[in-house]
């Protein structure tokens, strides 16, 4: 019934007009990380700043997820970038492991993350990007292997979905 | 009624166990964008590109309105700050207005617009921030007054305000 009555038998039918909402909240309540996370953007730790700087170009990221043989070490946002500018350091040489946020300092977000849980991180955390990871064992340590991201534009997106959806504009 | 039949007079009631989402839908069809956004972040153009990066990380902020005299006149975003560091230009002699994207070809938002248009226009645009303006008339001229901003950021909060509040989690 999904919380809203729609027809009682013997009383007469008694029906909610905005069917749409029950379908929102359903919607709602489902949707998990994994359904609407984007692809990761990622970057080898060793690579340049520069080489960051022009993957944020190219991808049109607002950060980039840096690896370790194929395991999450860090995150590099534009702000990273600006500050390592700033420092007259030479971009160009520079690895970008050496300007990143790095692990254990990062937010995660989990496939199977209810999607309200992914959002509230990202404003409690003050945060533009979240990498959605797995946990794994390897060789006996607990690696994260990163699946995707989720970000304020994901969001924003799903905001703006959801309303087309409901058909608030109608 | 909003939609849902709350109470029938001579046939009983049929009523909706969660009323959440009426009142759901009755806060999204009414919320403008004079609602919900943020203090605008202003600069003025003959400023340095310098004192924008410093505003940046002190408002911890995406983005800058650039302002003349006092009326909008550009935007400056963090990648506009970076593509400016990379060119080996001064920072501290430069003035933003000279790297800012530039009015006619900036995204605006109103105060009455619907929320769902001002984050259509986000992810349409692939921006991260609109300036909330009110059209004047000055020296029978038209000017834009910045009285806010709007940001995903800004989407994200209110995404995660309306779920608290249809409890969606519980």
């Amino acid at each position: 019934m999904a919380g809203i009555l729609e027809a009682k038998p013997r009383v007469g039918y008694s029906y909610c007009r905005d069917q749409q909402l029950a379908r929102y909240r359903r919607t709602l309540d489902g949707i998990k990380v994994k359904d609407v996370c984007s692809v990761p953007v990622v970057i080898d730790e060793s690579d340049s700043v520069y080489d960051g700087i022009v993957m944020i170009f190219l991808e049109n990221v607002g950060s980039l997820i840096v690896l370790s043989e194929g395991k999450l070490v860090g995150m590099v946002s534009r702000k990273d970038i600006i500050k390592a500018s700033m420092a007259a350091v030479d971009v160009k040489t520079m690895p970008i492991g050496m300007i990143m946020t790095r692990m254990p300092n990062l937010h995660l977000a989990y496939p199977t993350d209810n999607i309200y849980n992914a959002a509230k991180r990202l404003i409690d955390c003050g945060i533009d990007s979240l990498p959605v990871v797995e946990k794994r064992q390897r060789d006996g340590q607990v690696v994260y292997e990163v699946i995707g991201r989720l970000t304020k534009t994901t969001i924003t997106k799903l905001f703006v979905e959801v309303l087309e959806m409901s058909d608030v504009e109608a």
